[in-house]
């Protein structure tokens, strides 16, 4: 029997991480259960810190939740200074670069969105991009700028995370494979060994792991959105390739480039739901063939890197969030899909609110886990 | 001071292994010397034993050797049956493909070349081909075939070497500085550490790295020509996606892909003299497209490894193989470019050949390693 804990967390992803760190540092008790943390989605999410970048075609209602968890990222980080790892947070503009005709109504009306919702992107000339961003090529036709986003480095982040909840919270390196219950209240995580780790809050944060957990109260509907990301060296003739985050809709697809501080550059990303965990050649050809038509010198950089994850996907593609009505002691945190990195001080802080009895925020009943069920709206 | 053997071989690539196993199954003592073997262009190499579709134009000097070491791979694998390690060897007909006119004409021209060499190389119809392989493209515009081409895979095979070299002779872990000299006959290999490898023949075998050796007698003009390689993984709805090596000349570039018989497909492989040792965003870009050319369901295959390694390239594309007048006791085998695995028997037994004071095959003199230097021809 394991002692006695306020917080047990399911997963060691960014977001199982986050709200460890959250329930830590508000002075609970925590240990969190993981395997091999930080080594899915997380080690390969490219982390924009860009709800306006981001916001996509019917996710408004994501938007209220990745403004508000974008600004809390500096205080957020300031209380993992002491662990002495930089997650390499700035900011870093982010430009959209349209190709054809239908790229540039799609990019238009998305703006137009944006601006309804007060969000700072501008519509720019591309005489003034080139500018700031030399190495955009002849075949971009329109750009958008969002000068206020941020990025964030997930490896390092979660790298200052374990550090934190490593030497104030405790790390157990297993599986969880259900709940121990005491009527309607869940009372602990059952670890594969069958052994229980007793708390008086459990928080189910393991991703898409999340699905298979024994004694769920309610069923939860995530599906694997595969990703190939790929990681570019920029070599000394080159540096900076770029200043900006610059995104692209290439004839429909959509690809990113992100300029990380250490000359290197995030590559990604596809969307697969086609069942294979592996990298995707076909996805590895478009993400090139995409990069080079927005930033031509992408053919002369260095592949470090080429990997694929799985991303939890939704029904509404919003996450899973909170506690299940007639449940106590249950929290649950996964489905955070592209938004992982962005949400995470957000989620951590709605997640510990809701341990210590506090109202969530505004609305935060739109991501109840149980949304799906039947008879739910 | 180490002790005395017949042959010290510096260098554990295919070469240097292949030299050793040859010179300790005719009864020499043998200490192979590398830091890290088999990790070179070894560890790249694609394995065509295609002496009849690697033959390129003013290359028909490298024709002979290439035909004499084919022919001498399967007693020379037999030799090495003992370790129980199956290296891949079978017999993997090319098909060579063409996209345009030009390269068309180029398929058509270098047929008429391997004709003249008697080569087993015919122009086919694309419906016949696609009977045996019909995963061909729509692109493909006409099509060769070399039915007695074979393949063997490097890893295994260096994986077999290595183990019958190391249980027959000595592996030593060390990095090989230059030579002990007494007169004009090399007595051994002076190692980093300053220590000596007492040997009566000392053989160069470790690629690009020979030229850094101090003390040669001649200049070695070694130059590294970089590919880029990938391995893609069939899924099992695919399988098998080949049953012959196919090349393509894709608009000028040369693509090939070899399939292995783990499910797995070699493809290869790009030539850059740009000095860059990482792999090459261009240039995985371009493989990956010009195999989707010729086999469209590329892009539905996994991408399991990306790699880069440097091939030895001199100033006529052939060898520097051989002893280096006036000088005894040092035979140099470096510099086999893009024919390293094919080569390996016939370079194996030249040398060893060269060691036992036995001639050389004919004409094996226009390999000398020191034909490049001032006043001769």
């Amino acid at each position: 029997m394991e002692t006695n804990v306020d917080v047990a967390v399911v997963g060691g992803g960014i977001i199982g991480l986050g709200i460890a760190w959250e329930a830590i540092r508000r002075g609970h008790s925590v240990a969190l259960v993981d395997p091999d943390p930080a080594t899915g989605a997380t080690h390969a999410a490219a982390g924009m810190i860009a709800p306006a970048s981001e916001l996509h075609y019917r996710e408004e209602h994501l938007l209220q939740l990745t403004v508000d968890s974008a600004s809390r990222y500096p205080e957020f980080l300031a209380s993992l200074a002491w662990t002495g790892i930089d997650p390499g947070y700035r900011t870093t503009g982010t430009l959209v670069l349209a190709i054809d005709a239908a790229d540039r109504t799609a990019l238009a009306d998305l703006r137009a969105v944006q601006a309804r919702h007060l969000l700072p992107v501008e519509q720019v000339s591309l005489r003034e991009v080139r500018r700031s961003e030399p190495m955009i090529g002849p075949a971009a036709t329109a750009a958008f700028s969002s000068p206020e986003d941020h990025q964030v480095d997930p490896r390092k982040l979660a790298a200052a995370l374990l550090a934190a909840v490593g030497e104030r919270g405790r790390l157990i390196p297993a599986r969880v494979s259900g709940f121990e219950y005491a009527g309607r209240r869940v009372t602990g995580a059952v670890l594969e060994d069958g052994s229980v780790l007793p708390a008086r809050h459990t928080v189910v944060a393991n991703g898409l792991a999340a699905a298979q957990l024994q004694g769920l109260p309610c069923r939860l509907p995530l599906r694997p959105v595969y990703g190939d990301i790929l990681r570019l060296r920029v070599p000394a003739a080159l540096q900076p390739l770029l200043t900006h985050t610059v995104r692209g809709l290439v004839r429909g697809s959509a690809v990113y480039l992100v300029p990380r501080g250490d000359g290197t550059v995030v590559l990604g990303a596809t969307m697969r739901e086609d069942g294979n965990y592996g990298v995707s050649a076909g996805g590895v050809y478009q993400l090139l063939r995409d990069a080079q038509l927005l930033i031509p010198a992408v053919a002369e950089l260095e592949l470090e890197e080429v990997l694929c994850r799985a991303r939890p996907g939704t029904p509404d593609n919003a996450p899973l969030l909170g506690g299940v009505p007639g449940v106590d002691g249950l929290v649950i945190a996964t489905g955070f899909f592209r938004h992982g990195v962005l949400l995470t001080p957000a989620a951590a802080a709605l997640c510990v609110d809701l341990m210590e009895g506090k109202p969530g925020p505004p609305g935060f009943e739109r991501y109840r886990p149980d949304r799906f069920e039947e008879g739910q709206a």
